[in-house]
């Protein structure tokens, strides 16, 4: 099969490339493309260069997979170019938020809703950064305990914004009171925390806050989990942290959610000693640590959350999309026209 | 008034000094005290030197009020000297946690309980910088509304340790990948978000953590206030941050919120913009900004709270406790050995 990958030159175009490549991706061919900006570059991949073509003259023919690997950064690739890759008959997977509610769109986290997949009519969505890494910890949980009500706190990296917030904070931390013009972050985030994720919208919540909310209950098919989020950028460089409080509608003990988590897919569960975002080692796993029960009300607990928000939070997350369905053999845009 | 400072060498207590001239504290003589490693300097305040002599052999004669300003990193003052203090005829104001809990030691926040200094027996306890802020944000809302559960996840700057805290994220920031010999922190800092603060004790939470389940409980009098912590070091210089999930027992609006947040004491709000802890300039007050209603659930809110952690988290405080001490007469330490 021919993959194809759009946003080869951004961070999560290049964790794509290294993701295929540890994981042995069966690929027959790659085709990359990027902005006009950025064509015209070569990338190598498996001891071979390839050519990266402007996304603006993509000829997607002969594609089985395409990824868009939008960040927050760079948006709307997928907007202006998903259909024409799915009528050369290919099938999209698309990073970026612009169809992830779509009703004709799979969000697809595969430790939560593999069986999803099957559902696409072209195009399968990777859910938002810190939904995944969430969505990971606590499926296993939801299916047993039901969870009925989350109450979260994000310690956000900055490559999430792409390179240029990878850059924005290098630059700060180089120059003492300097003020970035442009930056991708509202304020300073050298020494900083700040509690804005993309804009403020309904109620008063970011869009990012909202993502939190909406993608688990579409991952989770439940309408009714509770969700509600504060999302906050944080001066690391890669690897977002969360505290996850939640409450689950069955009776269940701390000993029974531990059990849970020890065996939990892409889970690593440490009930002694807890994981820091600078301590990711290009891990696909997601870590949770701190698990405690609330000190007062019955079912309730909170958890220490991190993960590599370019890896499992997009390109792993991405990639493993694809492998589900490579297995599946559904690696086909069926139909077409329908997001 | 005579006014003692033991730990005048350190971050809290050189804050002190500025928060005292700032607010023109009256006071008729100066005595300086430290740990005998920083003995025999000298501090300028007001225009004059003052000796600082070593804490072991301190004479405490003539003080009516003598600050402890122990930090996180310099514990145990108080616990040696405090009673020589009182037994001289002092009260002390301790910045440290030995004797928060104590029944005989009132805990106050002058925002919401300054009556409780009456109650004094020589020992007045400054609560944790956390827990200050949070309880300056909600006060107002429970005297109306009655808090009855609260889930919050901290932000909290590398001073909070003391000048070790940022001793050691100065140096981690100048040289890339070093360890740190005896950090006060228990992972790198650098680039990075440490969910432990304190020793880990009963049911996994930190001692960071209880402290803002127990002493929100004391300042506000209310035993029934249900508090879930996570408590976060993060690479911020000065300035913690806050993300307070709260429930209220009574009916009440975000409007009606807004409106007790508006004109509560201590408190700045913003129904727009929001606070970040880079942009705090020397400032006494409570941040709060971000406020916005639960998704789903009736009566629960969500807010950002960000405040000085050295000012209001711990010498402001302390020096405000000391202004109710002089306004009502009582800076003198009528019973002894009571602590």
């Amino acid at each position: 099969m021919i993959v194809g990958l759009v946003g080869a030159t951004g961070l999560v175009g290049q964790t794509i490339l290294k993701v295929l490549e540890e994981r042995r991706f069966p690929l027959a061919g790659l085709k990359l493309w990027a902005s006009s900006r950025s064509a015209g570059r070569r990338i190598r991949f498996k001891g071979k260069n390839y050519p990266v073509a402007s996304v603006e003259r993509a000829d997607f023919s002969g594609c089985g997979i395409v990824f868009f690997a939008g960040t927050e950064g760079e948006k709307g690739a997928s907007r202006r170019y998903a259909q024409k890759a799915i009528a050369a008959g290919a099938v999209v997977i698309d990073n970026g938020a612009d169809f992830r509610m779509h009703p004709g769109v799979p969000l697809i986290v595969p430790e939560a809703n593999p069986g999803d997949v099957k559902k696409h009519r072209g195009l399968i969505a990777n859910p938002n950064c810190s939904t995944i890494q969430m969505v990971v910890a606590l499926v296993s949980i939801h299916k047993k305990y039901k969870i009925k009500r989350i109450v979260v706190s994000t310690y956000q990296a900055v490559s999430g914004a792409g390179r240029a917030g990878v850059d924005a904070l290098q630059k700060e931390m180089q120059i003492a009171n300097c003020k970035i013009k442009n930056s991708v972050f509202p304020r300073k985030i050298a020494y900083n925390v700040i509690p804005q994720i993309s804009d403020f919208s309904e109620l008063g919540y970011s869009g990012e806050e909202w993502k939190m909310v909406r993608e688990t209950q579409k991952i989770l098919h439940d309408k009714n989990i509770a969700v509600n989020a504060t999302t906050v950028r944080v001066p690391v460089m890669t690897g977002h942290s969360e505290s996850v409080y939640f409450e689950t509608g069955k009776n269940c003990s701390l000993k029974q959610i531990e059990a849970l988590l020890s065996k939990a897919p892409g889970v690593v569960y440490d009930g002694k000693e807890f994981f820091t975002p600078a301590e990711l080692k290009d891990s696909d796993m997601t870590y949770v640590s701190r698990l405690r029960p609330d000190p007062v009300k019955k079912n309730a607990f909170v958890m220490w959350v991190v993960a590599d928000n370019l890896r499992k939070g997009a390109a792993t997350n991405a990639v493993q999309i694809a492998e589900l369905l490579l297995n599946r053999q559904i690696a086909k845009s069926a139909k077409k026209n329908l997001i």
